[in-house]
């Protein structure tokens, strides 16, 4: 009986922290396009919700990428680390990612290339999906945004300072998210690609790769959940940014 | 020991079927303006969910509203009952109100002062919030939708079908929910109402409203949950519907 009990408990312990096939984020892509760069939710919490996924730290220092239960902080520069628990989050998304179908990739010379390829592996662009790829990439180009101090400034002004790193026959992981075009205003509608090196050394928000020949595991997820910050209540969004967004998660080069 | 086992397993299962402040939506409201009119969740689900809030049933017939706890179904024409458990709904919001504040509401001559002074209550329009209007209603003028039958046609084509109610010196609950601009493509902006008879046998979607001297409970909510039915995974969305909701939502007479 005892024993039926903590089963019991534990399955809903696992329903109330992380629902399988959710994606949880923290904020909205407007609000961070807005300024507003410091969030309370911790590390810790965001790891309850879901093991993948990325996002930025609080001061809009760096970029967030979370890998098998774990948070990376990656630098400007490209030096990544481990989060502690008590680390704050403006925005990030997370799930626990769970394989539903996979995908060969033969030949992706650039991200372009990836998108279209993932795109048509996709169950439906009207899911929500996470998408994780292991291996060696050929080349890849990351890029993290120097930590912020107030009075803090539009994500399209700040992003200028963005710090570019390349990087040549490198092993890691591509953790991206796909999100669907009516979400726009609340998440980035498309591709998201954050990187981490094998080593857990170095990585950032993906601009370009390249590589040859590994698989696409992807999930696919139909439950979407979203925390707001309390200090969303007096931000003015404002208007349409979705010129803003493009400025921010593009190639400059582009 | 066991009793405290007990409390655990307790609060944990009320954290997995409803989270305080959360409000949880089944599809979209892009997608219904589609014609993704049969879903897959019962009444029942959403009941877990919460008991506070309003949608439709599958087929689009009529209307739904939930109230302390009860489904209740709006069938063209204004008659209503209560649903069972294993009804079917391709779309809906629902909450465990909760009040955070109160509102005086003077003197209400239509929907538009009930929007406007509501609107000077809430904590943030970055938020979401749940209304509730207990009282006499001087006039009510509501609506409900006939049930459709396959191949559906787009809701903005449909609501010309639908069956307006006139009420006089009726009491009631107003049920409101509020969504923030940025949701657009996901819920409906703006203020939504519907109502339900004290007596629980008539009620709707509320095209128009008027009333001296009641009161708005309002419930403020930072957390949002959404779940996408199967279907939607072969919907074509299409472009913008911001000009059909407004057709769809609003007083064919304004």
């Amino acid at each position: 009986m005892k024993r039926i009990v903590l089963a019991l408990c534990l399955s809903l312990f696992m329903a109330a922290s992380a629902v399988a096939g959710e994606l949880f984020q923290y904020s909205t892509i407007d609000a961070l396009l807005a300024g507003l760069y410091d969030g309370r939710l911790t590390v810790g919490e965001l790891l309850e919700r879901g093991g993948f996924g990325l996002g930025t730290l609080n001061g809009l220092d760096g970029e967030l990428v979370v890998l098998d239960g774990k948070a990376y902080h990656v630098k400007a520069g490209g030096e990544a680390t481990v989060l502690k628990d008590n680390a704050l989050v403006p925005f990030a998304a997370v799930t626990d990612f769970s394989e539903d179908s996979i995908a060969s990739l033969d030949d992706i010379p650039d991200i372009k290339a990836l998108n279209a390829a993932v795109g048509k592996h996709l169950s439906s662009g009207n899911f929500f999906h996470a998408i994780r790829i292991d291996g060696r990439f050929e080349m890849l180009k990351t890029r993290a945004i120097p930590a912020q101090t107030p009075p803090y400034r539009p994500l399209a002004e700040v992003v200028k300072e963005q710090v570019i790193v390349k990087l040549t026959s490198t092993e890691g992981t591509l953790v991206g998210i796909w999100t669907p075009g009516y979400m726009k205003g609340v998440s980035v509608p498309g591709f998201h690609w954050h990187f981490l090196s094998k080593d857990g050394t170095t990585g950032g928000h993906v601009l370009d790769v390249s590589f040859k020949g590994l698989v696409a595991r992807v999930d696919t997820m139909r439950d979407f959940s979203m925390r707001l910050p309390e200090a969303l209540g007096t931000l003015d969004l404002g208007a349409d940014r979705k010129e803003e967004l493009e400025k921010v998660e593009m190639n400059p080069a582009e």
